[in-house]
């Protein structure tokens, strides 16, 4: 008994395909090439592909076919992407025309579409056959470097779905049974275009191992397997992630996007954002003379204008992710708006007094804020309750509006909430200010 | 052939099961009982435990007793984790004294750790075993409610694990073969005590359909399945997503969260961000006089200060789901810091060369800015440079600086970052300033 090969991870336990996913390019080739073949090949076969990229570009044409030849199809694919293009032709020309062709017909589908994470290859099961003679067929023509499946499709001569049968279902069923009786018909299938973030919601919605991939006529294309999905359901998230945060969303890990690409990606809205925030400026000007008159309201805009966004950033990424998740849908839109109108009264209320107190038992308060700190403390703690209430409202309904217009709703990005938030702060706060101190600071 | 019974799903679809958890508690009831006893199992067996609660608290006793004896074992579990107190007892003794065993021994993990989301029931193989003779004892003892499992685990005398067996293997071996020779015993397997987001980690880094879990002493306590994980990486992602907008995450979707909760998780952290901010006016306190003099300084305080905040969200953001999906480790945060001092840099000095551009191009620019407006654009252009480059670093160690101290990265939220470079905003800005304008307009 080979016992101490079972690896057993242990809470923040690096892996061995971790730690090579960080190397440097050239690191993770010296690395590679060092191993023995048993271990290089492994190693081969957990890493991602744009780290198998670096270790392929730097085989000889012998070890590349080997390689390539040892992954999964739709991992063929996946390289073959990654490839710079003068390779792609090369590469494919290794593979028998057989497999060749299957992979071009996986290439066809965006990275991001049902059809280009499915396995194309799958073996086929006809209702009439009896579960011993299917169990025979599989283990006959069932490769060894397929996909590790654990569904058969079962179709009608047109190769039309008619339903699916799990390995598991096969070995528990008594040997004549025919496949038609053991076979699920009401298992659920996706479209060919379907983007893979609806799969992956359809995976966990419904508690599936597979999902069959269908054109509009009905007929098979493919298989999804669970290895596929958890890694578009993090692969969504992250995109999600990194526009809730205002940037463009990286195609590659940290590391591995160059420097001038992650710079590009952030500066973009860097500067969208700096020019929406230039009316700031305009906004502020208008207030020129007030501003001249009182400048104590000056010491309180950051703290205004920042508690908009906050409350802003939160109502947004909370409704993002919930319409991610399809917990709500664009005609429920009214209904959130109710309730955070609700909620954003109470808290914008709670702020409000927060500051209030804060500056009322402050020790030197009338040096810092004059003698008129009460009504300065007033205007402060409404306009607080006004521009919180104004955040959540406009942090709510931004990625609903975002959706209306097909937009991704995850790009109602904390820090555009809180752009668009600013202006409109200190507008209230102005205009509260003003009112509440004429005719005493003014 | 019921081929019509296919469910193709369409981009956008929403499912049964979408809106009956869209529904309002007692709308959820209502719509449950109208249903006829094989649809109302099928919707039963597909909601998520919060919406089953509703449901079965208004079930008579006997339906109740049938309704959770359909379910998977760890399904039971979550179901009995969210009744009220008092029934949780009552529903354990609705279960034969071996399930309700089993049910226990799950109840005894947190919720979020390997043993809370593994399926305890799985069959057990002995190496010395023949293929034929393991089908034959699966296809006994395996019942029909099991968890679709399509791994079995094969263990010693001792109970300790030895290796992994797929169903397809057994299926596609030879039926004389000797389960030793066939199983895969370089398998990974977790502790039973691991954190859930690191199984998650580990499916998707190993391409895994089954995890078996053991104890720290190499005993077998059960087996997670592809279907638990993808809802474990959904949850996880959210729970960050909520903690990156500056909430507390909440442990329901939006709808199923009462609104007291939901305005306490929020309004909790701005109240926090808010006294973190009182430290702006403290700031701005000190240049009191500079402001005075040069009240047009004071118009671009928005941009500048919301530009440092964006920077840092963007940073933040960034680094928080590299060190969540372990692109990187604690300790590379000092190549971190090389990266985005240059990324900030350059973000920074393109910042500030737009706001240059804006001042000195605007049509009444003296009239808005004062005739010394050429050194006004200078001093904010050299702000904002310094204030992204510190955003930017701020946002990138601050995830940093969480995970050294053991606390969740992903609480270095938009409005924490944004907040914590509000105050060295200021005070860069007006230092520049002072510098820049003293004997002009001072």
């Amino acid at each position: 008994m080979e016992n101490d090969k079972i690896e057993v991870l242990e809470q923040n336990q690096e892996t061995l395909q971790e730690r090579v996913s960080a190397m440097s390019s050239e690191d993770r080739v010296e690395y590679f090439m060092s191993l023995s073949r048993d271990e290089a090949e492994d190693l081969f076969l957990d890493l991602p592909p744009e780290d198998q990229k670096d270790i392929f570009l730097n085989l000889s044409t012998a070890q590349q076919r080997t390689f390539l030849r040892m992954l999964s199809l739709d991992s063929m694919a996946d390289l073959i992407q990654h490839l710079p293009e003068n390779m792609k032709y090369e590469a494919l020309n290794m593979l028998d025309p057989q497999t060749k062709m299957e992979v071009i017909g996986l290439l066809v589908y965006a990275e991001d579409m049902a059809g280009g994470v499915m396995t194309p290859h799958f073996l086929r099961l006809k209702p009439d056959m009896e579960v011993e003679v299917a169990i025979r067929y599989l283990r006959t023509y069932s490769k060894h470097h397929d996909e590790t499946i654990y569904y058969t499709v079962v179709v009608d001569n047109e190769d039309k779905l008619l339903g699916v049968v799990s390995f598991r279902d096969l070995l528990l069923s008594h040997p004549t049974k025919k496949i038609g009786d053991i076979m699920e018909t009401d298992h659920v299938s996706v479209l060919d275009t379907m983007d893979q973030e609806e799969v992956a919601q359809a995976f966990s919605d419904y508690d599936l191992s597979a999902i069959p991939v269908v054109d509009k006529d009905g007929h098979i294309k493919g298989v999804i397997t669970p290895e596929d999905i958890s890694q578009v359901i993090e692969e969504e998230a992250t995109e999600d992630i990194q526009r809730i945060g205002g940037m463009e969303a990286l195609d590659d890990p940290y590391w591995k996007t160059d420097f001038l690409t992650l710079t590009k990606k952030r500066a973009g809205w860097l500067i969208v954002l700096l020019i929406g925030e230039t009316f700031t400026a305009t906004a502020m000007g208008r207030y020129e003379t007030l501003l001249q008159q009182a400048i104590v309201l000056s010491l309180f805009l950051p703290l205004i204008i920042s508690s908009g966004g906050n409350s802003g950033s939160q109502a947004a990424t909370l409704i993002i992710r919930s319409l991610a998740l399809k917990e709500m849908r664009l005609r429920d839109w009214s209904r959130v708006l109710i309730r955070e109108v609700g909620t954003g009264l109470i808290m914008g209320v709670i702020l409000g007094l927060v500051a209030l107190i804060r500056i009322m038992v402050w020790p030197n308060r009338e040096a810092l804020y004059g003698a008129h700190y009460g009504k300065v403390a007033i205007a402060v703690a409404i306009s607080l309750t006004g521009v919180v209430l104004w955040g959540t409202i406009t942090g709510a309904m931004l990625p609903f509006i975002l959706r209306k217009f097909k937009a991704d709703p995850a790009r109602a990005s904390a820090p555009l909430v809180a752009t668009i938030v600013d202006i409109t702060g200190i507008m209230i706060y102005f205009t509260v200010a003003t009112t509440l101190l004429k005719g005493i600071l003014l």
